[in-house]
């Protein structure tokens, strides 16, 4: 039987419906900020933990966690998942030639995108994933997400909020120091959480309201080795049995370098499809981030020996999406 | 004959080629950050620039200066921009109902997005706008601008760089205090923005390296009206007799609650468009945000009595992109 | 009470309900063709039919059905209908100056779409339209149209199958025969498709497996005033009254040149839309073209006397797609 | 030095400049059709072609002589040719569950697509390739093709055309009778193309006004093992020294089962990209149709003992295109 153990040798590798709903029914947030709330676990930044992450800035440095939008990008088409696709209705190249219908010499080039939403750097939002039918805050899935988008929960309503402090936590760093990489496979758990923490020191500690940002070396293996399996391949990421860390901790939002937060493959040996999602996002109410970017800032933390950082991530306000491609910064 | 009048009534109305030529020649940056620059004034931010502006939040507040991106938008189709085009590939209603083919009862909703990059709240890049075919800093602009994108001065180049000082002049409020809007076709002038600076007070200075924030109202209006020609229609904006004031203030930027920046219709009695652009692009090198929304952060501002903020404002890094659709966000 | 009145002043014009449901159960022909079928009416057509409507050509001539596809087109956003966004990803601009990178002088264009699929001359698929969750065949509409679109009924079926003859009724030049177009909200009845025929004569009967092309006059209307509501708006068409004519009439397809197949306003006094094709689509199986253009044709075929043509009509094989771009061409 | 060999071991293959400007100079179509033309070759279909290809249809089928357009086609993102991204509307989910705004039970499902135009069965326009940055009939490439399209030659051009005697010679089971494949890198040659007739017989015979379709059998291999590098790989096709041939024939349009038409690896020993592109397209003006599908057709000839069928394969008029998505009907 099921109970919520954080120690992955712990989990009945039989039953992912078990260990999911135990899981789902002890860290679910449902009405924790009223009936219409649409911004979960994003409601612990408060004011003052912004203040105290401003108070961060000492360098004036910024740093882009994102990855590049194009089409060099990891997507294979996994559910029409593509890399974006950019394209242009005005050129330099006509503009040159006088090809251009403008007066007085002025010429201009401009562009489109199509893209999933998912493609690259992004925030799930929280009409992302369900839960048996249901969304997030206890909804009817069929209620939320229609073919009109997210009519309750888009990401447009987080708009002005996803401003906090950001805490790196370099598990791949920490727990394997001369690569700096994590096998595929790794499940990070609660234990490596707190000890990363304290070997990186009190810079790095990880409380209400903030956005916790974890590295497990996957995007510096695709530089060296190119995309293969990034998208939807194996990966590390965070364990199932860390559900209950992300719960306590109260963290406001969570991100990785990988393409899909959870380590991969999940942790069943029957078939099983993101697990830790489906506690995480339509039953806490989390906010998770992906194909985050964080060699540049993990250089610099270790250089500075500070891991918190102003990290300003507002998604894109498209009404309804389920996701926001995103450039999110490092401010210190 | 042209000269560098700042006075509207000194414009030759007949001549904008001449008009744009002296101010094009006297305001041009060209070689001013080394010959493989694509930052242009941009390069004004410096980490001083952002300490100070970090030491600007007391309050830990957060307001979004952007539009929505959703097919309520302005756009009417004119050179192919159109507003956001968001589509489903997954829904709830389809996950409530089974009809996906996910194990132990997860779901999922994802989805697309079709957009010209200046379809909502954007930057212009520097590849936007050509001067008698020649790009920032000098470049031919068919070595810049192909239908591969912008291969030289990309956005992406400012994914790491667009976070300072932002300083919001309400000029519509300064120069129209019972209605909050400037009329179509009013062009703000040298004057006007040093009036509105005197007026705002201390916290309204700008200088080298700020982003600057000018609030017309026609956006307001907008949101009481109905879009009617918002998109490429008449609107007050800045003069291009402002050219020199812009240059000398050495702001990193500069951004519109309008939809093209500069006054509408353009200053000249004989066929114009846009010539403020092309000064301001391809000879300074200065990056200009257009259809921001301003009304909230006006309102914030008038309250405090303050009307500088952190500004957090990083393009999304489409590579080659000559725009970038943007949540820019005030920190204060 | 509701009946199968051919009379349009019978019509319960309170209880659209009613008046589709009598028709619905009257002309219902699930089964008709079997469990599996995703054909409907197109399988009147056979191969004597084909080989009939061949032995109609005797000029050589094509003449194309098609309205352009492009950004000049009706459509105005409606359920993000749009007009069809055509971009290019190389350019003989660019192929001139050199820019691409390809041996001995070759140089390429490449272009891309992005359209709703019925935003100029289309087919409808038998998964455009359902009658109370259900779809053609009797089939439960979420069984057959996910997010992942047509699973069942996909206008790829028909990809092989739609030659036949087909049958233009110039209505417009029957009725109104100085202007040669039909007042907005003209219900065409089952009485004036006959006399239609008789008045054209005996190369205009309908049988079985024939295509039916009835020309309002609306698009000629648009070709001298503009676009205005073409795409939504008022228009003449099929009454609701004909159903039992299309029915017993076997047709194969009917098309015509108005944007929704039948008269707007519907022919209610309470909230309705689209009533016919609740009616052909779902229960008749039938297959509806709108938005074709028979002008060209018409004049073609009152000079010849005769009007009945080898209509070549296939759809573009999108796999699930629930309805089709399409240039069809008569031949005669 | 180059000549108009028609034997590939004659062919210099350290030249490929000399010998694609030796065929491009003999086989110059440039104002054969008038100085104003955007047809080149298809002026060679008459209507008393059109009139006998009509007299072929005997038995009423037809066959589809076009791939799937969908996610799982051949193209792997190679200057940005995805295969097409179909998404839902609307769908059958949202009616069944009553999620959509409409009276009386009518639901609807609706559709988009995203696709580059020559993704999948495709016509190439006349201005798809350029020669030196010349375009057919000798315009500037430059003046041709720009952001906004062919603003000259674009595929609406030939909506009302494309109708005419098609003559499958299925070269691959005439060289290769067991396999009913040819190897890759197999260039057919002119003393193929006239093998191949008299192996067949009289039904194909090619003349003026004819459609030529190539059966190489690449298609039928991609269906056995998998996509592999179907697009932009190694395959038969037709050789350069075929230039001539092609030529004399006054064919209107050719079409292979491949994704590139002529052999690839190219016939040279240096660098090479399409040069029979170069040669036929903006020199003789042919319109050539790539990756359409034969096998069903070849079947059905050789099991007839007639291999010409009327062939209906206009393309879509989408306005300013260089190519153009298609489904050909073979009717016979």
């Amino acid at each position: 039987m099921s109970s919520l153990t954080e120690d992955p040798a712990g989990l009945d590798r039989q039953n992912p419906e078990a260990e999911i709903a135990v899981r789902a029914e002890a860290y679910r947030n449902w009405g924790r900020w009223g009936e219409d709330d649409a911004l979960g676990t994003l409601n612990f930044i408060d004011e003052a933990k912004r203040v105290e992450a401003a108070g961060l800035v000492s360098e004036g440095r910024v740093v882009s966690l994102s990855q590049s939008f194009d089409t060099d990008g990891p997507q294979k088409g996994w559910r029409r998942r593509i890399n974006p696709v950019h394209t242009m209705t005005d050129t330099g190249t006509d503009a040159e030639r006088g090809n251009q219908p403008f007066p007085h010499g002025i010429g201009g080039a401009d562009d489109y995108i199509t893209m999933p939403l998912q493609c690259s750097t992004q925030w799930d939002g929280l009409g992302h994933i369900f839960d048996h039918g249901t969304a997030w805050n206890g909804r009817r899935a069929g209620d939320v997400v229609t073919s009109d988008g997210d009519l309750v929960t888009g990401v447009e309503h987080a708009a002005s909020v996803i401003v906090s402090r950001g805490v790196l936590l370099d598990v791949a760093r920490h727990l394997s120091p001369e690569t700096g990489e994590l096998p595929d496979g790794y499940g990070i758990t609660a234990a490596d959480l707190d000890a990363c923490i304290r070997a990186q020191g009190e810079s790095s500690r990880v409380g209400r309201g903030d956005i916790l940002l974890v590295r497990t070396g996957r995007l510096a293996r695709a530089r060296r080795e190119g995309w293969n399996d990034y998208a939807g391949g194996n990966a590390a990421g965070i364990s199932i049995t860390a559900a209950g860390w992300l719960h306590r901790s109260e963290i406001a939002a969570i991100a990785t370098d990988t393409w899909g937060f959870e380590v991969r493959p999940n942790e069943f040996d029957v078939p099983a499809f993101q697990p830790l999602h489906q506690i995480a996002i339509p039953n806490m109410g989390l906010t998770i981030g992906e194909m985050w970017d964080f060699d540049e800032l993990a250089e610099a933390c270790a250089a500075r020996g500070r891991w918190d950082v102003l990290l300003s991530a507002p998604p894109l306000p498209i009404t309804g999406a389920v996701g926001s491609p995103i450039n999110p910064v490092a401010i210190f």
